[in-house]
């Protein structure tokens, strides 16, 4: 019993410690992580009745299944002192998109901790520990449903990634001084997952599932990435409450320009892209109708920026910016600009 | 520069006096959790060419990719003292299993890195942050491959899994006395995902994957949770190197006892069983086909032990043993099993 009291009081004295430390400018990038509290949750979902759950006999195919749900991880370090950021993923991945990078560097989950940022990882609806729905699959496979029907499930093939997330302009050749270790692909490629989204329903269930997380948070920095890029600005559209700024990494979609963009001159916005884009079909006119958007917003009483990475000093960015060599140097510029434009 | 000096001298003094609290014999459930490493790698996986990963226009139906793995999730606590753990969900379930209990309470993972333990979590081969393979479902919707070729993909509904997960003897009774949270039932059904092992080869990836996470952590725990409580017996037969100690919470499967038992013999192996085994017609002979393995071990000169949980002082256990109200009182008799077993 007194060794349990001891051991207490030893950890809070260090806990004051480290608080003290907090209150330095700097925070350190190395040495222990001081974790305040983690852990995991869902956000939504919704109960959906099968009679195709199963095409096995020691599973009934007939029940209930909860779908729609986002799967949250979260951190918050023992001196969090900014707004808690939720990180949302792009195509064909997880939210181990924001841990580890493939070459084995920290992510932007630990980066962000790190610099007192309380940090919410999800898993989009219909993905990694988010559940998605068979039974479709099930009800064609037992001959009830015609193969059509199936939800139309992709996954990125590496070729295909190669370009798309510009790695160079075709397989497998590079951009001259593009970012990314290439030399840890292999671990990168198994970071990706089919995507169920096409089969989701309108708006994608990650938008409401959002917007109950942000209420729940009461003001957070939604980061986006690639496909998930139009999410935030949709959860906005259906409450700005809660929503404390937006990033958008290298986004697949802006709001269209021409549409209602009040709900989004209600926060900070920050649309960032990385290098090559002009030299990419896909991404050119993506990046062209961003423009649009963040002009238009801003004239609307809007407060967006559209930042490209080369412009500020750090050419050769690929489209997995938090995986590039220089992931960190982009988390701080991050960092720094949440300050900028929300705390102060 | 000065300040930073300084925040690094901070955060190191931190360091050496939570060390110094870590000498102290009774390790703190409560406030901070002081991490010296933290981050997610995957294990295994191999490439798959194919010319069906889409039906979608804008993404390619043919190429490459990586399937397999299993996503690996850890953290180091800065006091590492003890073996590491791996933790391995079980049928329809993923990694989630181990964290935040549905009713809110810390999970296993977090105990046991505050008692001092590496802990490593996987999400099993195809299944949550480990990729599946959608091939033959876009195949099927293109007419290229008849339905029945489907990968039998299935999820548990709840009322199957009440049954199976014991809170009840039928959807919705419950046992008397039974320790599952039933009040956060409808965060628990959130945690359920799609199962695609029947569509898995043999043995399932994961059964090589722990290998090389065993070999890569040169003596871990593997601790298995139902369906997969056949995969580190499997791991043990492929090679006892870097196993340490096996933990079968509710296996769904030991080994035939009238097979070679060797390989289980070379290390201490545990079984775990809740209550309300003899009351169900599909766990019942689980038990007793465990039973037979344990025995037949030892006579072969092994250190297995079956345990019911009730005849230790904790009734009411349903399958669910990570989420059971009493879940850290087990979580503490398996952090003494594992000192007294391995490491007296």
């Amino acid at each position: 019993m007194r060794n349990a009291i001891l051991a207490a009081l030893c950890v809070v004295a260090a806990a004051v410690l480290l608080d003290a430390c907090a209150s330095l400018p700097k925070k350190s990038l190395t040495g222990p992580l001081v974790i305040a509290q983690q852990g995991s949750f869902f956000v939504g979902g919704r109960d959906v009745h099968s009679e195709t759950l199963s095409t096995l006999p020691n599973f009934a195919p007939i029940g209930t299944i909860t779908v729609d749900q986002i799967y949250v991880h979260y951190q918050i370090p023992v001196d969090a002192r900014h707004h808690p950021i939720t990180l949302v993923h792009g195509c064909c991945l997880t939210g181990k998109t924001w841990e580890t990078t493939p070459d084995g560097r920290m992510g932007w989950d630990e980066y962000f901790v790190r610099k007192g940022y309380p940090i919410y990882v999800i898993d989009q609806a219909g993905r990694g520990r988010s559940a998605a729905n068979p039974s479709i699959i099930d009800a064609v496979k037992l001959g009830k449903t015609p193969p059509d029907q199936l939800p139309a499930i992709f996954s990125a093939g590496h070729e295909a990634a190669w370009v798309i997330f510009r790695f160079g302009p075709e397989y497998p050749k590079t951009f001259p001084g593009m970012q990314f270790p290439l030399e840890a692909q292999t671990e990168f490629w198994k970071q990706m997952v089919p995507d169920w989204n096409p089969s989701l329903p309108t708006p994608n269930p990650t938008v409401p599932a959002l917007s109950e997380l942000a209420l729940r948070l009461n003001g957070t920095v939604l980061v986006s990435h690639s496909q998930s890029g139009i999410y935030p600005f949709q959860t906005a559209a259906l409450s700005t409450k809660g929503i404390a700024g937006i990033i958008a990494i290298e986004p697949a979609a802006c709001p269209n320009a021409n549409g209602d963009l009040q709900p989004y001159t209600k926060m900070p916005i920050l649309v960032l892209f990385g290098d090559y884009v002009d030299q990419s079909p896909r991404w050119a006119p993506r990046l062209k109708a961003c423009r649009e958007f963040v002009e238009a917003t801003n004239n609307a009483g809007g407060r967006g920026e559209l930042v490209m990475l080369a412009d500020i000093g750090m050419p050769g960015a690929s489209h997995m910016v938090m995986h590039d060599k220089r992931s960190l140097e982009v988390a701080e510029w991050l960092s720094a600009w949440i300050e900028r434009k929300l705390e102060q």
